[in-house]
């Protein structure tokens, strides 16, 4: 049977570095399937990281999924979370938490202590490649997480924060999840509570950045409002999200990631 | 046996949203092989997306090839094109086109309406993961493309305009079709006009470029002539290319795509 | 058995070129595994190259390395050279002399003129396509090296000159190699010259950038000192590298690629 190992990281692609995670797989599972979930995640940007593979894991096959963010370096503990199908491994700093609940919670949790899977020496700056990598193609080849290390409390693995995400009687306040290519800012408000509000597809939203208050048509897609006009649209994770059709709503708005939005139905 | 879908699109590299279409194709049809023709189409540019999947069909294997750049959203078809050895999957918006002439033409197309073969419930915004990547991968394990949807005369197909070459008697006209990484301007004329002229490599050509004249080398390559400065070659399409060998030919000629050329033999 | 070829170009992602070489691959050996090593070298910059192919090969499978940065176009040899377990691929420009040399050193070396491995016709401007990637991938299926071609003296391949690295009494002086997306400054030192001078993980190093001295930790890694602090650490590939935490060490320290750098101990 093919194995999946999917890789994130912030590693960038103008070094070898990703190229060197592979070729240490590949030398001990040759029949792994790599795939690549993302590697242009902003250096160290363990929230981006997260919301990244969380939007993503649905879609992708039972498998090991390796996360490599990881600002502190070496100075948290490396783990293995077996949730759903899935076994995710990286360093304990939260990057892995909202992927492990959208895959139903972690069901068992292990610090990877057993040195005899890593590559020998381990670089204290690139975990990825003599850690991670070989520990995930031990497991594709047929070992059990708990042949890794010490099983883990569940809770004390450590989680970020949920994004925030308000409703109120006559409001849902929330903030910029994420921003895309396109400048399209990912609201952390599920298009849900816009049903609850009783804001239907068609209508028109009252969005508050700050004191600014905009009006705001609620449509099935950026396509739905002519070129450069702002639009809401229940984008493809289902969360409410602002664009400009053919333009970029998070420059042209002043939207950064964490900004506050305040979502109401026009009155 | 092994078969192969490739993958075009605008979707860039800071997201999860390619994997998620990898994840979806592997899980339907694990034996296949997915080549990334390339994601970094600039955002909604249907023009430079086909241009890139048409010099880029013939030296990929025979399989089925998703194209998706898309600003129009799903407000057009979703069509599967049969060319040659070769599927061709995306939105009806002229993005194929250049790829099945390429290919020696449509032979049949189909409309993908046949929704048992697409994720549920289908978002509007990403028809890539949950519209065109499982029907490629129900094709890869072995449906036909009329299991997809209802036939459509070839002739309602949308084609792009093919870019314009008009040879004349002492020149030939055209336009600079696209820009490559290193600032290449590759023309929409193809080396055998030159040749009509009897403008062999080694002789000097007249470009004009609006009222500006320049005489330029037509050489082998770019690197047939000094670094610094200004050569014609015919490039790896055999399209008339325009560079400046180690420096930008579009930036420092004013070169952008579309821009009108005209070549002339040296008098 | 799979058979693994590696690809190593300044090609960029904007294209289909890297496409139509897996094409041109897969369509000769299905069954190959190709692992991407970089296509972001920056155009034209053999040493970078070089640098990252050689820190990279250690961890690749056995297989064949195709690597094509070749600012003289075709105006050189095209080679074939066996080291180690590995057959490397590309111009005869020194590209491949580091990997070579981290490879154990050349046992024989081939000049790829065996034309019927070739596509036809060849483009000038593109033998990534049309001779190497075919001529790897015959490699692949079994062919041997001597096949290629006539076999060259290896005293004949072009090198790249070892970036220097001078140990003296009382300092060790070498250069940056090179700069990763962090900004992180690599030097051609490595850390074994540090223990030679007495300097241990955890001391403080003189470090001379011209007339400037610095007086820098010499840490674990680039997270050991607080963020926004210059740190030296022993880097994934051995060598001592200059960071700023969670800031660009290149940047800050005006340290492009080949500037001298001076090391000695803390008097």
């Amino acid at each position: 049977m093919t194995s999946v190992i999917s890789l994130l990281s912030d590693y960038g692609l103008e070094d070898g570095y990703i190229a060197a995670c592979h070729g240490v797989i590949v030398g001990i599972s040759p029949e792994s399937r790599i795939i690549d979930v993302c590697h242009l995640v902003p250096s160290g940007d363990v929230r981006r990281g997260a919301a990244i593979l969380a939007q993503t894991i649905a879609y992708l096959p039972s498998g090991v999924h390796v996360a490599l963010v990881d600002p502190g370096g070496g100075s948290r503990r490396a783990v293995a979370v077996e949730a759903g199908e899935h076994v995710f491994l990286g360093p304990d700093n939260g990057l892995l938490s909202w992927a492990i609940h959208a895959s139903g919670g972690a069901r068992a949790a292990y610090e990877l202590t057993n040195t005899d899977l890593f590559l020998q020496p381990v670089s204290p700056t690139f975990h990825g490649r003599d850690l991670f990598a070989p520990v995930a193609a031990h497991l594709a080849i047929g070992r059990h997480p708990s042949e890794l290390g010490q099983e883990i409390p569940l809770e004390r693995l450590v989680s970020l924060p949920a994004p925030t995400s308000v409703l109120q009687e006559d409001c849902v306040e929330g903030e910029v999840l994420s921003i895309d290519r396109h400048g399209n800012a990912q609201l952390s408000i599920g298009s849900g509570a816009l049903a609850t509000l009783g804001v239907a597809p068609g209508e028109t939203l009252v969005v508050w950045l700050g004191r600014r208050r905009l009006s705001v048509p609620f449509k099935e897609s950026f396509a739905s409002v002519p070129p450069g006009e702002i639009v809401a649209f229940t984008d493809s994770a289902g969360l409410v999200a602002l664009a400009v059709n053919s333009g970029d709503a998070s420059q042209q708005l002043g939207l950064p990631p964490g900004a506050h939005v305040r979502l109401s139905p026009c009155p």
